[in-house]
């Protein structure tokens, strides 16, 4: 059995004309996940989803468009740093970004902890930002791609999420109809992600880079780590400020590596660096001149929000009660589980379980040390930002019990694990 | 992965109560399709599906009360001389019985052919006759094994009829809901039948075998030929004329053995008979003596019939042209086409492509020469029952198509294939 292009597409175009019910489409993605596809029925697959809405065109706006995309984690805020200090290497990077859905955060949720800052932009909004600010974030809107939105639905009742030629024409089909020249992905390993295990996230980083050229795209995957949270905050406004900080040459190590190296295989596929050494180079004179904080505040400018954050992200609204979490004994902190702070996160109200509900943009977890660090019993280990005092009680075990502390100082701990180029 | 019975019950039970959406039936179904299920899990599945509806209990009718069921062929009326041939024997049998669709033609449609025979009873009436006349012939109705017809139409639609596992758990959740003790299975091999090779025919026969049996029923299958037409009759009441000639003692060699091998095992599961040879003497003596014309003339009369066509098959309605297919060339029969004839019996209007569609009693194909047989150029092949002329002329070659006339006699041909005890 091997599908032929043109049955792809027909099921695709099927699927949007109403002509293939949802019990025959359910049939055949259950079909993929037990048989597979090769790439070549998983490129055909991503260019039928891709054709099944808008694809944007941006050949009259200059120099090359590059995006990122992670596979979701916790305290992943890398994409609001990255865009701008990325535009102001001169690569456009014109970013379609998703929701917190369970325990992963999204990307427009800690957007929108930014006052007047808006993610639903038309087209023509999107196109002239990307053209005169160098980057543009907003929300996937139902022209991009309606068949990934059709067939992730169906995937997510009948138990066919996990299958790696769906995943990847998920992914690639919202990402090319951006009307990219290359895609960066951070495929995320680890307790907090969604590929639990280095050898799945790298298979599935394989196959996204195969497929992802051969559809024509310069693509490169980094497998990073996601067993602890990353950074030092889960919220949507701490989030937003800490990722800002970065651009202010501050901000946790994990986090600041993320986004440097994320952004040098941005400027090598922009064709901004003929290296990585020389995109870090350029990574860090954007960020020390304030050039990438500029294209921040031109980028919020544009969008509705105020301008004022990007140089002063400690303006964002705070949380009425900060509350500590308490270490319980000496030790050093050996994990940090990434599941369960977001989880937490979650039941705080910094997250959602179902796409309709709405988070509250202030509340989130601090965490006060990283893994490796030594603290002392009545140290706290986390700070809550709470509505409520009581609010703060009810979560402070959970968060506590994520938290493992121990007699070991252990090893450090490797950001990237492996890059496929 | 392993489906517990309580998660296959739920499953089923949901998919009654509406709480399961089509589109997850049919992921499930493919996921059946593509790993499997060991005979636990279809013992479970064809469970659930039986309790879905209505499940008959015939305990107080004395006599065990065996049934048979055939996979589907071409020409295939065995069950309408099986059913009073066995009763007459002392084995009661409550027969539930199929109509054509495709090239497979349907007991029902063959019975009623019968002036004023209704497969259309209540259970009570099911039940009286069973208990007076010793069988009765019904069609499924909707309160038998709802969950099957459900699943059928998904089957169908996409692409997963073709698994062993569900093909079992069909078959027996509705013969298993009549309330049988034992089940003596049909499984037709060759282009006439759904199982093409002898390998897959087998497969599936021993599944059935041993699900039927870890279900608790006494279950037999014998494989057998379907690579031409059973009988020298396609069609309704020509097939139905030929069948009741069984019972008259006439009747083609194969036919007659089909119904004596399925009839000896019957027997045998219904305690009627230790042998099988002393099965065949019983048989033959139901014959002989004019029994089993009697049980037919008494349920063809309990079921609103015509009960004179018992002894009187010739009284049936027949089509007002009967027009004969020559042969071309001198030779031998090498081969008749099963699944060619059926189609063409179809196209005729002896059978349905959609279930919605009535078919016509009289027309048909009637075979002049069975395999093996030495025809000379303008000698008949098979005559056609139709309307009209132009019907006739309409159908003639491809019926002679069907036919490969050769130079070697070859060898016969072995009805029994296998068989499954």
């Amino acid at each position: 059995m091997c599908w032929k292009d043109e049955q792809i597409t027909r099921l695709i175009t099927a699927l949007g004309s109403g002509e293939l019910a949802d019990y025959q489409m359910t049939a055949w993605l259950m079909a993929v996940f037990f048989r597979g596809m090769d790439d070549g029925e998983t490129v055909a697959l991503t260019r039928a989803m891709l054709h099944s809405g808008d694809v944007l065109d941006f050949a009259d706006i200059p120099g090359k468009k590059v995006d990122k995309h992670s596979t979701g984690g916790v305290g992943d805020k890398v994409s609001i740093s990255l865009a701008p200090l990325v535009a102001a290497c001169g690569v456009k990077v014109p970013m379609v970004s998703g929701r917190g859905l369970g325990h992963t955060g999204g990307t427009l949720d800690k957007l929108e902890a930014i006052p007047g800052f808006s993610v639903t932009l038309d087209e023509a909004a999107f196109r002239r930002i990307v053209r005169e600010v160098g980057c543009c974030m907003i929300g996937q809107t139902a022209r991009i791609a309606p068949a990934d939105k059709r067939i992730y639905a169906l995937r997510d009742v009948t138990a066919t999420v996990e299958s790696i030629p769906l995943i990847v024409a998920s992914i690639l089909s919202k990402k090319l109809a951006e009307g990219i020249d290359g895609l960066v992905l951070d495929v995320k390993v680890g307790r907090g992600a969604f590929m639990k295990t280095e050898a799945d996230a790298r298979a599935l980083a394989e196959a996204l880079v195969r497929v992802g050229t051969a559809a024509g795209k310069r693509v490169v995957a980094l497998l990073t780590d996601m067993s602890a949270p990353l950074g030092r905050t889960v919220g949507n406004a701490i989030e937003t400020r800490e990722a800002i900080d970065v651009l202010h040459g501050k901000g946790p190590a994990d986090l600041v590596a993320c986004t440097r190296e994320l952004g040098a295989d941005m400027l090598v596929l922009g064709d901004a660096a003929a290296t990585r050494e020389e995109a870090f180079a350029k990574l860090d004179r954007a960020i020390s001149s304030g050039a990438a904080v500029e294209v921040l505040a031109r980028m919020i400018a544009a969008q509705g929000g105020d301008a004022a954050i990007a140089a002063h992200p400690d303006r964002l609204a705070r949380a009425p009660v900060v509350t500590p979490v308490l270490a319980e004994r000496d030790g050093f902190v050996e994990a940090i589980d990434a599941l369960e702070i977001g989880l937490a996160g979650v039941s705080m109200g910094a997250g959602r379980t179902r796409a309709d509900q709405a988070v509250d943009p202030v509340v989130g977890i601090e965490l006060a040390v990283a893994r490796g660090d030594e603290v002392k019993r009545g140290e706290p280990l986390a700070h809550l930002h709470v509505r409520t005092n009581d609010a703060g009680d009810a979560i402070r075990a959970r968060v506590a019990a994520a938290f493992r502390i121990g007699d070991a100082r252990g090893a450090g701990h490797q950001l990237v694990l492996a890059a496929i180029r």
